[in-house]
């Protein structure tokens, strides 16, 4: 099975855990609302290809990681929409999930999703390895570095602008190499780094596209971060800076494979995902 | 050490896992806000009693499953009192998180009260007991009888009224029986029924001070179910009708305790906690 069918396969199967006659059922629409169709998929891609690339066959496990990491990333997507926050009227070119089902939903949405997530991993094999990659996991969303620390980086006063940025966005790309590494059974220690050079080139990418991009192609409206007041990259550096200093970073992400038996389809793989992100927007100036 | 102290010490090494020098202070504020003075910590208190009740020396994972499920219990009252929700100024006597730290910090302290929860079990031994017992209390929050569908059932037009109460009280207590149980080593497929029969005795005896208690004896205003529209025994039933059903209730919990070593001890803590719950209610008719 390729990897992104396996993707979406174990993401149903991790919102089979919410269905059943007895639930109610704007909440079950409403969840798989948030989780398809998705988005690029970019974590649950990179922690299956990290797993593979440490053991050719991984177990379940991995598989259940990479929907864990996807979908605690869409319960921060529908939560960071929520009026209070972002008040996102668009997501994925669509209506937000707070704008199609209301509020209420919205935040159940998320809290339900965060749940799944972890639970998906309880019923994956080898059980021997699930006590790690939940640590893994529920650091990078509730560890004093996580995703969630990272969005109330913005209800403080004084913002350190390094914690923000990879707790927000490089924690999870962290925890998907590091999770794809564990649950297939190999050292996690070494794949952090990656998974944060990664998020933090990801990063760098979404800044150019919030400035460049128009908002058919990447699903959401452009210019938000200079409306909401939001750091980014191009602002800060300007736009031929801000490329460069991607390419920098997805060079070190090259440099920070550790070895494994797969590390050349990694390597081939990270190239890819990383032409992706790019060419697209850039080929379309602002208009 | 007695369960109260066992339990506290178990929800604060759960919040250590968010703090660190580079968190942000005021998400960790309203974290221990969140969970610190607590309220009467009776799944908790369940959770441990069975545990105990099951093997005299329960591992550690019986105290991080306590300890998760009143976490999953606060993260469902601060997302309950949210503006969207019930808009509650006051929880447990004082302001609700919405009103001391902002709705943006009570939406992120939900969300990582819930990963906390989990990922607390992730550290606890036995871990051959780990995925068991996350199963137990993930589908009780997330599951289609769990808290969060029954906080769902208020966005549907029509309520079925026994899953919407079964799932909104009587799913965390059944999960503190039966995870209780699975931690100390024993059968957890027994132990459900007692929980959900705690659970009923539990809301009823909630309803009952709804109406007659006052705010300063039960921490939060009174009368609040009919403002909100909610179901409420003593409307539907009657007060004298509502008090039988609480005793037939704690009666059948009592008959539904499983075979175990503890089976005594167990009996006389629910008659204790059922004792504690009603009559200073009682003692003070509404005015």
């Amino acid at each position: 099975m390729d990897t992104t069918a396996m993707i979406e396969r174990a993401l149903a199967q991790a919102l089979e855990q919410a269905r059943g006659s007895e639930a109610p059922p704007i909440l079950n629409q409403a969840l798989r609302y948030a989780v398809f169709p998705g988005g690029a998929r970019i974590r649950p891609r990179l922690c299956l290809v990290v797993a593979r690339a440490c053991e050719p066959e991984p177990p379940p496990l991995a598989a259940a990681a990479a929907a864990a990491i996807e979908l605690l990333h869409c319960a921060s997507l529908v939560h960071d929409d929520l009026p209070c926050f972002d008040d996102a009227a668009v997501r994925r070119g669509r209506p937000s999930v707070h704008r199609a089902y209301g509020e209420r939903i919205a935040v159940l949405v998320g809290d339900a999703l965060i749940v799944l997530a972890l639970q998906t991993l309880a019923c994956a094999r080898p059980a021997a390895r699930l006590s790690r990659t939940l640590g893994i996991i529920g650091r990078a969303v509730a560890g004093p570095c996580g995703i969630v620390a990272g969005q109330a980086w913005e209800c403080e006063s004084e913002i350190d602008l390094a914690s923000y940025q990879r707790a927000k966005t490089g924690a999870l790309f962290a925890a998907a190499a590091a999770a794809g590494a564990c649950a297939a059974g190999a050292d996690d220690a070494g794949w952090f780094t990656l998974g944060e050079r990664l998020g933090e080139a990801y990063q760098i990418a979404d800044d150019i596209r919030d400035v460049l991009g128009d908002s058919g192609d990447i699903g959401k409206p452009t210019g938000r971060d200079r409306v909401l007041g939001r750091p980014n990259a191009v602002h800060r550096l300007g736009l031929q800076s801000a490329i460069e200093r991607l390419e920098v970073l997805v060079a070190a992400s090259l440099d920070a494979v550790p070895d494994c038996i797969g590390a050349a389809e990694l390597k081939t793989h990270i190239r890819a995902e990383a032409h992706r992100l790019l060419p697209r927007a850039l080929a379309r100036p602002a208009a």
